[in-house]
């Protein structure tokens, strides 16, 4: 518990662990708040990080809450700039693990292109649990306005690629079942830079996380009033994936991804979009998915409906109850 | 369980506890991220809360989140603007004390003039805990640049009121010793935002939280790498604190506090920014306690020195350790 007090202990633990693989000059200031350039209008977003296990492949709880912040911006269309990290460390906590966890998030905040401008540590009693928040400030270009709201009727529902991985792969874990299943967990700053830099005029950007594709969409579809249209046969799920939900009994449609989104256009701009998300990193499996309609009667204002691969119509709601194990 | 896991569950208390707390236009969109007005130049910081007890005597854990963050981007000159809070809850967690709790958040963040603007939620297996990150974003005016390497020689060094309360209180609620200590818990942003407005040159501000005074001005002098000098006799204490310290042998000088500043200005601006920061909410107790020097030797870099009451001379050093029972 000495580490946390405030006194000489905390300093060490924070400049040992954490400087040397934050190397921001801001961070290594030392004062209580960050002083950086800031831009006419900022998104700012918070996530706190409980997973478990803290590792996994193809990331750790440290790639995952830099992704999670970094994404939550990309979604407004704002570049991420800075990231601040809060680290919730219960007694017992694996100094090792930690050193690896904090190297995981420098490394992601560098390929995301972001700064770890501040952070602070507190020690509670427990069972060597780490919880980590992140909270982050991203510059909004000048014309941007990407929100829930602005999808539109002939709009098009783009997935930047195959969903359920993280979740998966988690899930895998925590059962102790062998496969070469990975967690997407991707920071998706490339992808939108791109989106916006190329004029696409993105309607609404989505990541997909916790409840899966079905529960975005469905929060999308209410939030815009609208009839939301999706085939089956276009999901696009890894064949592993597919397998192990198959065995089961889970939907991958209510499956978390850790690096995937959802982008909606106006339908004259689908193909380049897709194109563009193809080209960028972690979007190789991109693909059409569906359509924004306006409803037909009342029973289809913010109706997310599937067609599915035997022709058949249904009517998919959020996630409920659990529903799945947890993950994140 | 249930809440907290991305589905209707969690969809539920937030909007019910949360919005209805929280009037925040930019919150109620729900979108990943908030995307608000910005500026030239921002302060950023973070925090996190793991007090026991939740409730005290002038404050609760609700009160110290709003307020810790606010003080932070205060101390670098900023007018706080933003905050997100990210809770962790454990389950069993008491569903009528967290609404006290994000009205204390919102009743603060009121009187400090900020913005709530994003949230998030994670439930975790424990027994009731509540764990609340906090970070924010200020507005750093042009021509301010407040910070611990700005101190010089012939600067006075000013502390806004009597220290250790925070501290007593949380220690006596814990002990279970009846008195009359309440926490200082307080937003600073009046007391900042006034000495800034009338022209003050300051070159320092500092929050005398975990550690108390002490570590404070010591990781100030070390910043510096000049000698400070303050003076026991001057030292504001509460007479009720101080006998409560007497009787267990504890040092108020490494206290916490959660509404007290040390501000460092030139001497000539002494006087003034003592009537100004007495004329403010919180300050009424403010005094001037020391100076900044040029250091005589080698042993006096970064030295703090108290000139006690019957005229010793005592180095002073940041907390040691635990020190003190652990209040925040």
């Amino acid at each position: 518990m000495e580490h946390g007090s405030g006194g000489r202990a905390t300093g060490e633990l924070i400049r040992e662990i954490f400087e040397s693989q934050f190397n921001s000059d801001v961070l290594s200031e030392m004062e209580d708040a960050a002083v950086v350039p800031g831009n006419g209008t900022i998104a700012m977003t918070t996530d706190s990080f409980v997973v478990t296990p803290l590792e996994f492949p193809g990331g750790d709880i440290g790639r995952l809450c830099i992704c999670g912040t970094v994404n939550d911006l990309c979604m407004r269309g704002a570049v991420p700039k800075y990231i601040t990290c809060g680290f919730i460390l219960e007694e017992g906590a694996d100094v090792e693990l930690l050193r690896r966890i904090v190297k995981s998030m420098a490394d992601t905040a560098n390929e995301a292109g972001v700064k770890i401008v501040a952070g602070d540590t507190k020690v509670i009693e427990g069972d060597g649990g780490i919880y980590i928040n992140t909270a982050g400030v991203g510059f909004v270009p000048n014309d941007v306005d990407i929100k829930a709201k602005n999808a539109s009727p002939d709009d098009v529902i783009i997935v930047s690629g195959n969903v359920g991985d993280h979740h998966a792969t988690v899930l895998s874990q925590r059962m102790g079942i062998k496969n070469t299943i990975q967690s997407d967990n991707a920071p998706l700053q490339e992808m939108v830079g791109k989106l916006i830099e190329n004029h696409i005029p993105v309607h609404v950007l989505r990541d997909v996380t916790r409840g899966g594709l079905a529960t975005v969409l469905k929060e999308l579809a209410l939030a815009s009033g609208l009839r939301f249209d999706i085939l089956q046969e276009k999901l696009p799920v890894n064949p592993q994936v597919k397998s192990f939900c198959g065995l089961l009994g889970l939907d991958p449609l209510y499956m978390g991804n850790e690096g995937k989104l959802v982008a909606i256009v106006p339908k004259e701009y689908g193909p380049q979009a897709v194109q563009i998300i193809k080209s960028s990193k972690y979007g190789e499996n991109a693909c059409m998915i569906g359509s924004v309609n306006a409803p037909d009667d009342q029973s289809e204002i913010g109706a997310l409906i599937m067609k599915t691969e035997i022709g058949g119509r249904r009517f998919l709601d959020i996630l409920q109850g659990e529903g799945l194990p947890r993950i994140c």
